[in-house]
C-alpha cells in the first residue's frame, strides 16, 4: 500500500469519526494489533486488512443515532461505496466489505477470510485487559450508569446476578467472558496475556468498595439507633 | 443519631443529587470510610460527622451548571439553611458548615475540627486506588476526553508532559500525587493500602497500549511505502 492510499483511507475514517476521540483511538489500536496477529497468519492481503481495519467502525455514529441500525452492516456498505467511488476495484471492495460486515459477532455472519478473522480478533482484543475496563468505564460515564448496584441490605453486589446495568454487571456478563472463541492463535495469546490485568482491576475494586460498605454499615448500625 | 434524623438527612441528600448515580455512590463511600477513620480519632461528634458526610456534595449540581461556583462553599450554606430550618440548632449547623466548606482543598480554608479533618481525608480516599481510576474514567466519558495523547511520531504519551486533558494526563498530574497531605493516620493508611491498585492499572494500561502502538507503527512502516 502506498502512503497516499493509506492517507486517503485514514482521512475518510477521521471524517466519519468526527469528534469521537475514543472511536479514533480504538481504530488505531485495532489496526496495530491486527498487524501483530497477521505476522503469524499465512497469505494475508495487507491492503485488504489495513483498509478493513481503518474503515471497520465508520458507521458508529449511524448506530448511535439509530440503535436499530448495525454499524457493521451499514459500515460495510459505506466502505464498499467509498472504495468503488475511489477506483479500488470491485473484487477488492467486496473483500473489505466482508471483513467489516462480519467483525461484529452475529451467528448468521461469521468472518470467513483470513483478513476478516484477523479484524474480528483484533477488535475483540480491545475489550480485553485494561482497555476493556477503561472503555467500559468511559461508556458508563457517557451513559450515566453506576459503577455497581446494591443488594437489598445496602451492600455492594459483585454483578453476578444483577438485573440493572452497571460496571460490575458488564464485567461479569461480558468482559469476563470474551477470552474464548478467537479465530487466530496469536489473537488468543494476546488476549490471554491481558486477561490478568482486567481480572486484577475488577477484584481490587470489588474488594476496596465492598470492604468500605461492609465496615461502614456495621459501624453505622451501632451509631444510628 | 436516631434513624429518623438519619433518614431526613439522607433524603435531602438524595433530593439534591437527583439522577447522578455516581454522586450518590460517592457519598455513601465517603460516609463509610469516615466512620472507619473516626474509630482511631478522639472525641468525635458522630452526629456532626454523619451529617457533614451525607451533605458534603449537595451543591455539586450548582457547580456543574456554573463552574465559577464552589460546591464546598455553596453546599456549606445550603446545609446550614437546611439544618436551621429543621431545628438542629445554630451551634450544630455551624459545625457541619465548617466541615463542608473546608472539605475541598483550598489554602484559605483548611479543615480545623476533627470531624472536618475526617471528612477531608475520607473524600480524598475516594480518589485513591481503583475508585480514583474508575471515577476519572467515568468523568472522561462524560466529558468526551481521550484516554491518552499521542506524541508527534504517533506513539502513546505516558501523560507526564501532556498539555491536553486525557486519562494518562489526569493520572500523572493528579491521581499519582494524592497520597500525601492526609490529616489522620488511619486516612493515610487506607490510602496507602489502595495506592498499589491504582499504580498497577496505570502501568498495565500504559504497557498494553504502548506495545500495540510501537509494534504496529514499526510493522506499518514496512508495509506502507
Amino acid at each position: 500500500m502506498t502512503k497516499e492510499i493509506y492517507k486517503k483511507l485514514e482521512n475518510y475514517m477521521l471524517l466519519c469519526m468526527k469528534d469521537s476521540a475514543h472511536d479514533k483511538e480504538h481504530v488505531y489500536r485495532v489496526l496495530y494489533v491486527a498487524l501483530d496477529i497477521a505476522r503469524e497468519e499465512k497469505e494475508v492481503d495487507y491492503d485488504v486488512l489495513i483498509s478493513a481495519c481503518l474503515l471497520h467502525d465508520i458507521a458508529r455514529q449511524e448506530q448511535n443515532e439509530n440503535p436499530e441500525l448495525c454499524h457493521a452492516e451499514v459500515g460495510a456498505e459505506k466502505a464498499y461505496s467509498f472504495l468503488i467511488e475511489n477506483n479500488f476495484g470491485k473484487d477488492f471492495a467486496e473483500k473489505v466489505k466482508h471483513c467489516i460486515s462480519s467483525h461484529r459477532f452475529r451467528k448468521n455472519n461469521a468472518p470467513e477470510s483470513t483478513e476478516a478473522k484477523i479484524l474480528f480478533d483484533a477488535d475483540k482484543i480491545d475489550v480485553a485487559g485494561t482497555l476493556g475496563i477503561a472503555r467500559t468505564l468511559v461508556y458508563q460515564g457517557a451513559m450515566c450508569e453506576p459503577l455497581y448496584s446494591l443488594t437489598t441490605d445496602g451492600r455492594v453486589s459483585d454483578g453476578t446476578d444483577d438485573k440493572t446495568p452497571s460496571f460490575f454487571q458488564e464485567y461479569k456478563f461480558k468482559l469476563e467472558k470474551i477470552y474464548s472463541r478467537f479465530y487466530t492463535e496469536r489473537g488468543k495469546a494476546i488476549a490471554e496475556e491481558r486477561r490478568k490485568t482486567a481480572e486484577s482491576f475488577y477484584n481490587d475494586m470489588l474488594r476496596e468498595v465492598s470492604s468500605s460498605y461492609d465496615n461502614g454499615i456495621n459501624l453505622l448500625d451501632n451509631i444510628v439507633i
